[in-house]
């Protein structure tokens, strides 16, 4: 049970405060949100005690090992994003309030009396989003918490290595998401087929790549043109697989298309697929490279343009146009999920994949919510990981 | 078989010159193009005789009734369209060339002795598309052609009118894409839901009115703003049966939301399905007044801008965008145009459905091919129909 340490300490009963565990309380701090706004304005952190003698049978306890700040987390705090988490006042909170945070990793320490799949020690991550992942402890019924294999357990497994708390607490949205797009739509033969996607050195670029060199799917990669724009593709080709790279102005360039269709025609297959996060002419560009009957799903906008397809591409090639939301697909199927996580896992910890690495900031005894304040003002410069 | 006049008087063998048929040869005017440019400079008249008493025994003998010039007719010759007939000798040119014109209704004056489907004074359209409609008689298998009531046959099966020759001339464009549209892609429950479209003064989009009035649809038809925007919202409603028209500003205005959301709510549906055939901010409009998980189809681009989505319908409210080609869907799926005509030739003779007026230009002994170059020219002004 939740035993609010602030605004509810009403509900602190006679008996609790008679029992011998009244000393085992465990505190965790937890950054929350009652309205939304821009998150050096709204977080504040929130304290409350857990009474880990006193849970449920199916209950477990969770250590926080770290959590990223996403951009849709920052979104969601500031009332802009289509999914979000429910305001309660479970957590004594004198308003209802929301945890922050979608994705981390955690620890179990303390399960209760019926839980079948975790034992003390095992690692986890949220079964679902709007979890409230910016905490430092958190009880929750085992049912919302995935196991992942800590670093030991792996180690027993025969794996080459165990994962990594960024690793863990960053596998829900970019990896799923460039894996889920890759295998979930469209059938790409090993060996032949193409995709292309517009980002490639965003996270879920370098993921894609990565991970259709795993499946055998070659890739075009498009960025922005820049000085050093020839360390950039050779780092995309040999760091992250992808199979050539290409500028913004290739993508856009009539005089281009026969040497991408040279590049397709060598491999027997079709560029079935393509990525966009951009919008705009990228997308446009993107999109003529598709073969007859290809798909071209839409996951972020980074230039604020819409999606743009030329008309004769719909009708004449029947080139479709769709989005890709990793939390809406996931929430109608959660053994995708398990699946996926699965196969993620396994090249972590194959050493197959890299991750994106994220800057650390380390909690200590700070205020919570100054911690992530600061990191969401440090997102512009790379992405932010929490470690408690 | 093909006995041609011109070029081709080589084919006439010495056997046919003997035989007491030869005088009873039928001479079609055909209009030909052998390479691809402006109608005016490409498009020539060529006759050739059918020897109309030696055809092959699965073979019919049609004369023309009527056939349209569509847009998609003119980017054939002008050789800007994807789909093209094989130009060929076959019609004794001394070039490879093809028949302009695709749709067309014809009447049968001669079967082969194994031909089943057909008997003379039959009607009949094409089967698919490439027919080559634009000539005065044409000889071809019978499984080239689909039949359709003759107004004789629909008075004999107790129907109220029969088909006029340009209800049969145009059938399997314009109104065969409107009820495809309909009835394909997204179910559409009858007395709820709800489809919206751009172009709702087009031929397409009067009959998507119409079709949709028919099956129980509603429908929001979305106009450009005119001096006399309210006769046309009159028409579009009480002769069309569109439920609601708007205009485009109205389209694009976030205030106008609202509104579409109280019509909408006042039925107990979704809109589930947009029609765009104009393109740019209109498309992301109707785009916009999707219910999540519905769908665009995308079947013209009258404004020549790309078709334009925000981003946030693709990822947030899963909203699809896909093109439609009547050709193409019909191709790999000839049943599915049988059964369409047949519906809408219900429709026509039962008098609920009004077909889009043609302009027509009767042929007599004027130079074909400069009958269609006129007509291609006064396209402009509305469909033209050459009737023969």
């Amino acid at each position: 049970m939740f035993v609010p340490t602030v605004a509810g300490k009403r509900f602190l009963t006679n008996q609790l405060r008679k029992s011998p565990q009244f000393t085992r309380m465990l505190t965790s701090h937890a950054v929350i949100f009652s309205s939304h706004g821009e998150p050096k304005d709204v977080l504040k952190t929130h304290t409350y005690e857990i009474d880990e003698n006193n849970i449920k049978p199916n209950e477990i306890v969770l250590k926080t090992l770290g959590a990223p700040v996403n951009p849709s987390d920052i979104n969601q705090v500031q009332g802009v994003y289509p999914s979000q988490p429910e305001k309660t006042t479970q957590l004594g909170t004198s308003e209802p309030s929301a945890v922050g945070g979608n994705e981390g990793l955690f620890e179990i320490i303390k399960i209760g009396s019926d839980v079948k799949g975790f034992q003390v020690g095992d690692w986890a991550i949220p079964t679902s989003v709007n979890f409230g992942t910016w905490r430092s402890h958190a009880l929750c019924e085992e049912g919302k918490m995935m196991k992942v294999p800590n670093p030991e357990q792996s180690k027993q497994a025969g794996k080459k290595q165990g994962l990594t708390i960024n690793q863990g607490a960053t596998l829900s949205v970019n990896p799923l998401t460039a894996y889920l797009m890759l295998t979930h739509y469209v059938k790409l033969t090993p060996g032949k087929d193409w995709f292309i996607q517009n980002g490639g050195n965003s996270a879920v670029g370098k993921f894609a790549s990565q991970i259709g060199k795993l499946l055998g799917i070659h890739s075009i990669s498009v960025v922005r043109d820049r000085p050093e724009i020839e360390e950039l593709k050779k780092e995309l080709k040999e760091v992250c697989g992808a199979t050539q790279v290409i500028t913004e102005e290739q993508n856009n360039s009539k005089d281009f298309g026969p040497q991408v269709k040279q590049w397709v025609k060598e491999t027997g297959g079709e560029i079935k697929l393509a990525l966009n996060c951009v919008g705009g002419k990228s997308s446009a560009g993107v999109a003529r490279k598709l073969a007859p009957n290809g798909l071209m799903l839409t996951y972020g906008g980074m230039s604020f343009q819409p999606v743009t397809l030329p008309t004769s591409l719909h009708i004449f090639k029947n080139v479709t146009s769709a989005g890709f939301w990793v939390t809406e697909l996931l929430k109608s199927d959660p053994n995708l999920k398990r699946e996926t996580v699965d196969k993620i896992v396994e090249w972590y910890t194959s050493g197959e994949l890299l991750d994106a690495p994220s800057k650390e900031n380390q909690w200590g005894d700070q205020d919570l919510a100054q911690v992530f304040i600061d990191a969401v003002a440090n997102s512009k410069s790379g992405k932010q990981l929490v470690k408690f």
